[in-house]
């Protein structure tokens, strides 16, 4: 890397290995739901940390964690840098972890160069990205971004009925700030790719240059149970013959975008599911993502009728609902431009990407200028205890990261 | 009807209505599966019953009852009538104890009437005809046929790990008779279609020629699990598209052969079956029935591969397990002709009929000439506790067993 200011690698990696140790699994992934006691020891090796640089914690009334250091002129906006220290029930070590480590050796080789910048530099822990828990992702981001009110989150509960506050009561995890957005610069956030196109491509660095828009459904097809003996062709009314039409109708509507299109029916129920009884109903998930608004408005306009009427044919009906529909989350073009520019003064191979998963930064851009920095994570494979990266390409994002924060908080206005 | 030898269609129904009463569920089925205490008070109510009849009861091994009304020629083999009084966990009132009732029926009138007949007459309660308890159907009559041996069926275990032989012991069902053919006439079996076909074409009495041949798959698709945000279409490998085309391909197949054929996946899972995950794995049935057999072992012959390509253009794998093919069974002519005979003279509209079901009667017919008699019940619905017939079909379907069974025993040597 052509830089006289490098980021410690072992040192990122040496944190990333002490953070992964809280909820390690059998397997090598991570279990660090969020609010748990895990959580907790999570957030307060975070702390301990942030302490031993000087910076200053503030914690807000959803949990999300902002550790500052003070720039030249306290009076600028800050700049953001984080991800989350939650993780999946049988998580990875990387997933978010790697945002909020890369932040944090961002902060230590600040301090070691004894780099004063301009604007304050604050590194943030956002609560609860995975939504696992609490079954709503992107809370503690969603609540600061204005997209959830706070009592909406607060009376969100567990599988066991335990509240979102009484969670973060239960570990001290609660703050006096307000969870609202306050005046801040630009908003960084480095992570994992989350699946297979940098590894594939050879490229070290994905310069995210926003988030795809969405769509999703619950739907259910109902037809008639019946013996699978007795019953004639005639007389048939399956839902799961009903639902494989719509299973290749998405797969068909995704692959007619190319290689941006993305439709998939990951979840699928049949009742009664029995061997030897015809399927009288079949409940799944169905939903599209693109980077353009307009494919995921035309598929919302076009495809409800087109699926309707190919489990029609079959004799079947289908009840479609859609849960929500997300706009495509353009970056702030400057931000985006300060990644791209680090990356090339690092000689970095790099592309530009679309980011497919959710990420708090595509809330944090509703309020405040963002970008995001993805690295490749080995077989696209994330969510999953096997989730790997590469200690290098770790070092890579980190200092992309650090490139990017501090031309951003030296600025001139 | 035309007839002076007439059952009492009021007396069947009673004891049909007081049979359901023993396992009666709050929605008007039935749960009384084999060997438990629940059929252990039906076997008892059938046991009472024979014997105010002046039967004399055998039990076998495998726990079928025969209940024998003498015949003037005590060496000639006996007419067999029966079914079975288990029922599925939430089974409806007919399937399988409308054959057996009948047949009691049929020994009242014999009594009333006071007929002796040729040959003697007896009245058979297979078994564990549903296989919902341990997991292997038509057990006592498979067992009595030499289809399983006694051993096989003495171990197979329920899901709290009780065996066959610890449950007949347990409600004293065990009988000291071999479970193994002995010379026999014939048998006759009046059972509920469980099928649309008769009530559609306002049929009374279907004449069972034979049982449909059968062949069974399980089967296992294999893709990867990948982010269905992030993964292109070029990276995915969906187990549930490529399902789906195995699928419709199983309905086309079906259709292809006409309203005599059958095709079927009633069961299916898919892993890991979370919304934003692209399915890596997909488990399913696959059934395929047909009066030929040719259709069944050409079908046995090209599914398999035609399936296999049709899920690797999908970039996924299969694996497909045949588990059973069942040849067809055709019932013997001369007892088809005997219900032939018996609905015409009683001037019920009857048309022919391939069993699609699986039936006691079908592994019995591999050691004695056998028949059934279908009568219809509503909207084809069995295996439900909705199941419903009403007391004139019941009625008439007795009347053609006890024509069909008095011309048998009497017949001329």
């Amino acid at each position: 890397m052509q830089t006289n200011q490098t980021i410690n690698a072992a040192r990122l990696w040496d944190s990333l290995m002490a953070m992964a140790e809280i909820g390690a699994t059998p397997k090598g992934g991570v279990k660090r739901l969020t609010l748990t006691e895990v959580d907790k020891a999570g957030r307060a090796r975070f702390a301990e940390w942030c302490a031993a640089l000087g910076l200053s914690l503030r914690v807000d009334a959803i949990g999300n964690m902002f550790a500052r250091r003070e720039g030249r002129d306290p009076a600028r906006p800050p700049v953001l840098m984080g991800s989350h220290l939650d993780s999946q029930p049988t998580g990875g070590k990387f997933d978010g972890a790697l945002g909020v480590i890369a932040g944090l050796e961002v902060m230590r080789t600040l301090n070691d160069l004894g780099i004063e910048t301009e604007a304050p530099i604050e590194l943030v822990n956002w609560t609860d990205e995975e939504g696992s828990r609490f079954g709503h992702s992107l809370m503690g981001s969603g609540v600061w971004a204005g997209v959830y009110t706070l009592p909406k989150a607060y009376a969100l509960r567990d599988v066991e009925g335990v509240s979102v506050e009484e969670a973060l009561d239960s570990i001290g995890a609660k703050g006096p700030h307000k969870a609202e957005p306050f005046p801040a610069d630009s908003y960084f956030e480095l992570h994992i790719e989350q699946g297979p196109i940098l590894e594939r491509e050879g490229k070290t660095i994905g310069i995210v240059t926003g988030a795809q828009a969405q769509v999703w459904y619950d739907a259910v097809i109902t037809g008639q149970d019946a013996h699978a003996g007795t019953t004639p062709p005639s007389a048939r009314r399956d839902a799961l013959v009903a639902a494989a039409r719509v299973i290749a109708h998405v797969d068909a509507l995704m692959r007619a975008r190319g290689e941006e299109g993305r439709g998939t029916v990951g979840q699928l129920q049949v009742l009664p599911n029995s061997r030897n009884v015809v399927p009288g109903e079949v409940r799944f998930s169905v939903e599209f993502r693109h980077p353009a608004d307009a494919e995921i408005a035309g598929l919302a306009e076009s495809f409800p009728a087109e699926a309707r009427a190919l489990v029609e044919a079959t004799g079947c009906r289908m009840e479609l609902t859609e849960l929500f529909r997300i706009p495509a989350q353009p970056f702030d073009p400057d931000c985006v431009e300060l990644v791209r520019r680090a990356a090339a003064k690092l000689g970095l191979p790099a592309r530009e990407i679309i980011s497919g998963a959710g990420h708090d930064a595509v809330y944090v851009a509703r309020r405040v200028p963002a970008a995001m920095i993805f690295t490749p994570c080995k077989d696209g494979l994330s969510h999953n205890e096997a989730e790997s990266i590469l200690p290098e390409e770790a070092a890579a994002g980190c200092q992309v990261l650090f490139e990017a924060v501090l031309a951003r908080a030296n600025r001139p206005l």
